[in-house]
């Protein structure tokens, strides 16, 4: 399979914008239509989840080149949860749609290895690319170790997956580690930027981009704009656009002047449009198609 | 619900020893009467590994307070090894044991809220200390700040449950991020685990422990003993004992002179003991119990 980084620049070049809609079904959020009545059986939120998400895709499909499951809220719905969300990955794929599982996964050797197997790979049962749950890529968390990367980097080489390490998160308290400075002057976040470009280097293809990328806010400009700079292999997952208060001029910082190298992800704004009185339309996925375009547009 | 640290204080007088199994069902490591030949489906797979927990858990519930399933191997397997893990917790659960979720989940607002209500609470249905996973405890990765806790801390409060947070991990390349020294003279683990002493310290029992834990791995035994003294009202789970490298010695400085403070895991020691010639016997759940009473002793 191609690797990821070069699928990842087809996909932007083609669909000719960095947008990833991020998937947060929060049950509780559901439009009317679908929201489970407070006695609902779990079997029933699942359904409506599922339902959910496989229109989010159905409304997105042709705008956008990447979706971003955030799997928590599955994980919040138990086992059934769990099938819905393999569901929506696979739509997801089938709609020709990148699938970056947002899990922040991280752990030791073969545990790191286990869910290296478990999650990337999009590819056909049988083959080298083939994956459970089947996604393109996955966020990871660094805080045990660069050793600790090592089996997904290898898992990314032999199914053309990707990753995104949290180098610098959208929250407010994220400068409680990734802010501090080391002895060797450098803040935590850039010591993990290093060595992230360090990794997408090796993997870098035509445009210049590899495998191995990294999740900045969208909330800090100045360090993304610094990020850029410091990892110029390396795709930029950008959280933290629109509802978390990133701006579009705030996201641009971290795209090339070809508009490569970042994907800027919107959740709530855009699958919880119709909350928004600028987006009343009589069906809820009219609310998601015209707040991605809107999106599209803003940072065009 | 009583609280989890009081809870675990009150399982490990009960049992006599801070032992926990971890269940670890790596499919290609099971015993061979269970082991999925290679053309097995995926549900005959997830059968076995089915079968193979639950009698690990037959096999040492009169024996240890506690046992941690790595989330990891389960997710390996998809959408039916997340059935399996939930039969595994529930079983657990039934016959009296408390289940550490070993899944370092870690994410910001809302979606660590979704994680929180997922795996935290092992009480019956509609009540207050119920969640679809039904755990009593669960690993946390702090990299995304001290305000990432707060959503577990919370549900900790409302559900008697705990969670243990990432401090030092016992992998080689732990020191990478957690022994980095910051400006302020500590270490990035020595501040994390000053955060979770402050958290801790107000929750704490009759004995003395609270129920926001951290995770200190054997094999750094200097560190190990510090880190007890760091936090004297935390509980620390110990990974790495056994086929790590840690030794009894070792895991003897995470506990206090009642033999309480602390709660050492053995994974492969134990559930794969049958593939050390000293523990061969007719049943492999005789080797995993014979593993289980000599890692007793060795502790008392």
């Amino acid at each position: 399979m191609t690797p990821f980084g070069q699928r990842l620049a087809l996909a932007v070049t083609q669909k000719k914008n960095p947008v990833c809609v991020g998937i947060d079904p929060r049950a509780t959020s559901l439009p009317e239509l679908l929201r489970p009545n407070p006695s609902a059986s779990i079997e029933q939120i699942v359904q409506s989840v599922e339902t959910f998400c496989l229109a989010i895709i159905d409304a997105v499909a042709d705008l956008v080149p990447a979706v971003k499951p955030q799997a928590a809220f599955f994980e919040e719905l138990g086992p059934p949860g769990m099938v819905a969300l393999h569901k929506t990955v696979r739509y997801a794929n089938q709609r020709g749609l990148l699938v970056i599982m947002d899990a922040k996964r991280g752990d030791i050797g073969t545990t790191a290895a286990a869910y290296a197997n478990a999650y990337l790979g999009s590819g056909a049962p049988g083959s080298s690319a083939y994956s459970p749950w089947g996604a393109d890529a996955l966020t990871i968390n660094p805080y045990l170790g660069a050793d600790t990367l090592e089996p997904f980097t290898q898992r990314c080489a032999t199914s053309g997956s990707g990753i995104f390490v949290l180098v610098k998160t959208s929250n407010p308290g994220s400068s409680f580690f990734q802010d501090q400075r080391l002895e060797d002057g450098r803040t935590v976040s850039e010591k993990i930027a290093d060595y992230v470009e360090s990794l997408s280097y090796s993997t870098r293809g035509d445009l210049g981009y590899g495998d191995i990328g990294a999740v900045v806010g969208a909330t800090y400009p100045k360090e993304l704009q610094a990020m850029r700079q410091r990892m110029p292999s390396a795709w930029i997952l950008i959280p933290g656009y629109g509802a978390q208060g990133g701006s579009a001029q705030d996201v641009k910082l971290g795209l090339d002047s070809r508009g490569l190298g970042a994907i800027v992800n919107s959740s709530r704004g855009i699958i919880f449009a119709y909350e928004q009185p600028k987006y009343q339309a009589t069906q809820w996925t009219t609310s998601v198609r015209n707040a991605t375009l809107d999106m599209i547009e803003a940072l065009s």
